[in-house]
Parts: structure tokens; C-alpha cells; sequence
């Protein structure tokens, strides 16, 4: 039960307290990807152009994503550059260069076609209704979603939503979406949009899962050092579903398994975790599902009572 | 076992986008006091004027809080007045009128003397550290302070919570406090201070404990409506404190019950929670246990995974 994979690949450019790095592998698919593999098998759809690094697509096919699905257009990847402030909570973007991924327009090969968990990265929203129509027998689907699209695209935003089955954002876009500023009431108006699970991501504060009647929250990790966030939300979604996919989790179930839901947002913030420790994602190149469980028990640890 | 609780009795004025109150029963030791009064028996340090209300002395009485050391000075009672932003992330002083808390000096009458649990309210730390230094035989004591002891009496804070067992600030409080922006560097520093167990209550994100190599973390109860959050934080402290002395908690015990010091800061996550549900202390005139352990199961459900 494959998870298929939709969104950016990129080549990033970042700045924080810890360091700068000019140009290194990135883009929401990528981190989303990388994350997931470790619970089940990948299958990414994305665009990169000819300056495309072997090694690159490399580290992708060796944690065995599945990259049928990985473009290769004349011109450049698309090409991010920020830097963030002393405290690490806020972005300051100074390099967008959308190169081939201006026309993006996703792929699906036939082998993805027929797969039940799909994931679509923060992309222009008809896009994303466009992937998802094409898979017929997916159980469950979704994806995130950012500020410019809830501004300037709300309409269609809202008609990709409303076949989704769960919707992960950050609390900033959940209160733009939604016009509330309590998140529980914002949950409620969001929910009532079309997605019956929501994932409310709140950076250093943890995660809230919401469903009808029925919600989990967990506290962030606490890290002694961030090293660069980057990517950090999108390893969130890759742990989610990934272990979601793993459980061959179904939400028509007559008994939903609430144990594995909240279980998939530890994982996720597990995840989200460990892409913070070090620059872009270099962390994955050492991190063993062994060193993931770990951290899961520690977060029974430090949260049970 | 009973706890000492020393402090502020207030009135106050407040504003927030529910509604606007000009003058209703308020101060720390007010708020410490009725909440830890759900858990055990109260001894109150505080100083009032000759305007203070027979029903506001009722109050406390009735919830079984020893006013032994409720002292009532000619002049009028301290009075704050505060106006909170929308989101009531913020609020505004408007009025500052320390009336008789002006010359507050702590009495602890001789029946309070040899309790074995004391609670600090935030007031000047050198009152604290003469408190403290007179209840010789405590089993635990600390408390609370502000940003403006830890800016202009340095010193005079460091040497009283030198030989204190827990301090209960929050994260703002901890940063400046530690001068580190990361919340487990800073908890570390600050114990190396005197405290052996540190609380940080972080808002609307809950709280964590940390004591030598272990911690513990809440996330914030969901409220749907924030009606006023002053003294949240105070009822927190109640919470925590009440429930510690309840179970005869002892800091020095071969088995430090660490079950016991998560359970606590859970029962100061509940009251801080229903403190916030009416204005001022008015959701203390109708609460029960009963609703507090529904409350303490609700952090349960919605943390366990």
C-alpha cells in the first residue's frame, strides 16, 4: 500500500543562527518523501530540470522512493533562498526562482494510478484536484496547503478540499482558512469544508489532530538546538501518512483506530524532529528507524501521566 | 498538610472582547488560594484594606481558606485595572494603585509556621526570602516572580530562590531569567540556580516541568472560548501546589514520585483552564471536584496515545 507523493523538488538556499548553505537539495516532496520512507514505500511525483544532481536522485533512490514519477524538463529546479531570524520562528524569503516548476503540471505514471494513500504537497490547488481525481480507489487522501492559496485562490482551494479526506496545515493557516482565531472553533468550520481529519501543525508547540467529536494534542519535541526548520512541517506529513500507510489505515473502518491516528501525529512530530537537528536533509542520511522508535517512547515518556 | 500561600488580594478592573468588568475581587494569593483550596487545607498571607468586602472574606472562608493572616490595614486595597488585545495574547496595565500593598511585610501568624508546604506569590523577592526564611521546617517551597524583579533586583531574586525547591514562571520569565532563548538550555541554567524542579507555563501552548535529566510537558486545554485569562496562571500554581501537598509530596524522598509531579502539573493545567472560563475569580463560585477529575481524565484522552 504505497503512499504517492506530490509536490515541489527543489534546490534551497539557507540561512539561521547555526550556519549558511548556498544551494543543497530541498522542496516540500522531497522532505515529504524522505520522511515517509521510512514507515512505507514511496512513489514522488515532481519536476526538476537538467542541472538536476545525480547524487541527488540518488539519495532518493536508495531510501527505495520510487522516482517513475520524477520529471526531468530542460532548465533549472526551481530554486528557493531564505534566511531566518535570530529566534528561528520567523522567514524571511529572498530568493524564489520557479525555473521548470512554473509549469508543473503533475504526472501520474499508470503504475501509481491504482495506490490508496496519496499525499499532495503544497501546490497551486487545481493542480492538486487534478491528481486527485485521477485516483479512483485512494482511501485516503489530502494534503497541506499555504497562505497564498488561501488568499488569492480560496474558491478553488476550497473546491480541492471538499474531496479530501484530511487537510494538514499550520495553526496561521488554519485561522485564515477557517476566519477564527480559537483553533477548536477554526477546526470545526474547517472540517465542515470536506475533510473529516485535520492535522493542525504549531511549529515548536507540538500538533492537534481533530475529527468529529474527538481530538489529540501533542507538545512539541524539545530540541536543545535548531538547526535549520526548513522542511520541518513537510517531515511532519511524510511521518503522518507514512505510518498511516504502514497500519494500511482505512477512515471507512466501522472502528476508526483513534490509537493509530494520534499514533501517526507522533511519528510525525517524531519526524519533524529530526529535520530540524541538521541543515536541509542531511539528517536522513544517517537516521535509522531504530533511532525513530526511540524518540516515539520518549514522547510517551515525557507526555504520560 | 496544609500550604501557605502568600501574595497579592486585589481588586481589579478588567477588559477583554467579552465583556468589561470595573471592579471585582483579584490578586495572586486570591487566585493560588481558591484553586489549591479544591486539593487541601489553605493558610493565607495577605494584606488588605478597610474597603475590602465582608462577601470577598466570605469567599475565601467559605472554600475552608484559613484568613488568619489576611490583614486588614486602614487605606484602601490594592487595585489593578488591565485591558487585554483581541486575541488576549497581550494585555495592557492601565491602573496600578498599590494602596496598602505598598508596605506589605509578610506576617506568618504562629499557627502557620510549621506547615510543610509554602507557596510564593509574586511579590518583592526579598519578602519572599524572609517568608521562607521563617517556615524552618518546610518540606517544599518556592514560587513565582515577574519580569520586573528579574530586570531591576537581579541579586536580590537570585538569593532567594537559592533556597528555593521549585520555581514557576513562565516562558518569557524563563528566557529572561537564563538569558537563553531555548527552553531546555534555559531550564537547565535555572536549576543550576537553586531549584531542583522548575515549571514553565507557556499560555495557551501548557506547561513543562523539569527537574535533573527528566521532564514532562502538557500541551494547553482546548478551550472554545477564553472568556478572561487573568489569573490562570496563578490558579495553575494552586493547582500544582494543592495537589503536591494532597498527596504529602516529598522532594526528598529515595523515590522521587514523579507520577505524582506530572499529575500535578495536570491538575494546575485544569484549574488554569476553568479559571479562564467566566470573568475574575467567578468560576470558583460554582466549581467542583467532580469537575476538575473529569477535566484531569479529559488531559488523558486527548494526550495518551
Amino acid at each position: 500500500m504505497s503512499l504517492v507523493v506530490v509536490g515541489s523538488v527543489a534546490y534551497d538556499g539557507v540561512e539561521t543562527p547555526h550556519g549558511k548553505v548556498d544551494r543543497m537539495l530541498g522542496g516540500a516532496a522531497t522532505y515529504i518523501s524522505l520522511s515517509a520512507s521510512y514507515f512505507e514505500k514511496v512513489r514522488i511525483v515532481a519536476v526538476v530540470g537538467d542541472d538536476f544532481a545525480q547524487e541527488d536522485t540518488d539519495l532518493l533512490a536508495n531510501r527505495g522512493i520510487d522516482i517513475e514519477g520524477l520529471e526531468r524538463v530542460p532548465g533549472k529546479t526551481f530554486f528557493w533562498k531564505g534566511k531566518y531570524s535570530p529566534d528561528m520562528n520567523d522567514r524571511e524569503t529572498l530568493v524564489t526562482d520557479l525555473n521548470v516548476f512554473a509549469d508543473f503540471n503533475p504526472k501520474l505514471p499508470a503504475s501509481y494510478l491504482n495506490e490508496q494513500y496519496l499525499l499532495l504537497g503544497n501546490i497551486q490547488p487545481g493542480l492538486q484536484k487534478a491528481v486527485r481525481s485521477q485516483m479512483k480507489g485512494v482511501k485516503f487522501a489530502g494534503g497541506d496547503t499555504m497562505n497564498f492559496w488561501i488568499a488569492d485562490f480560496r474558491d478553488q482551494l476550497l473546491a480541492t478540499i471538499r474531496d479530501w479526506d484530511f487537510l494538514l496545515i499550520n495553526d496561521g493557516e488554519a485561522r485564515m482558512l477557517s476566519g477564527e482565531n480559537n483553533l477548536k472553533r477554526a477546526a470545526d468550520k474547517i472540517m465542515a469544508m470536506g475533510p473529516n481529519t485535520l492535522v493542525i501543525k504549531r511549529g515548536e508547540y507540538g500538533a492537534m489532530l481533530f475529527r468529529k467529536n474527538d481530538y489529540f494534542i501533542v507538545p512539541g519535541y524539545l530540541l536543545e538546538t535548531v538547526f535549520d526548520p526548513t522542511g520541518a512541517g513537510d517531515c511532519f506529513a511524510g511521518g503522518f501518512m507514512g505510518y498511516l500507510a504502514q497500519q494500511g489505515f482505512d477512515p471507512k473502518s466501522p472502528n476508526i483506530e483513534r490509537t493509530v491516528l494520534s499514533r501517526a501525529v507522533i511519528y510525525g512530530s517524531v519526524m519533524g524532529s529530526f529535520c530540524c537537528e541538521q541543515f536541509g536533509v542531511e539528517r536522513f542520511r544517517t537516521l535509522t528507524r531504530a533511532e525513530i522508535d526511540a524518540r516515539f517512547e520518549e514522547f510517551r515518556k515525557f507526555t504520560h501521566f
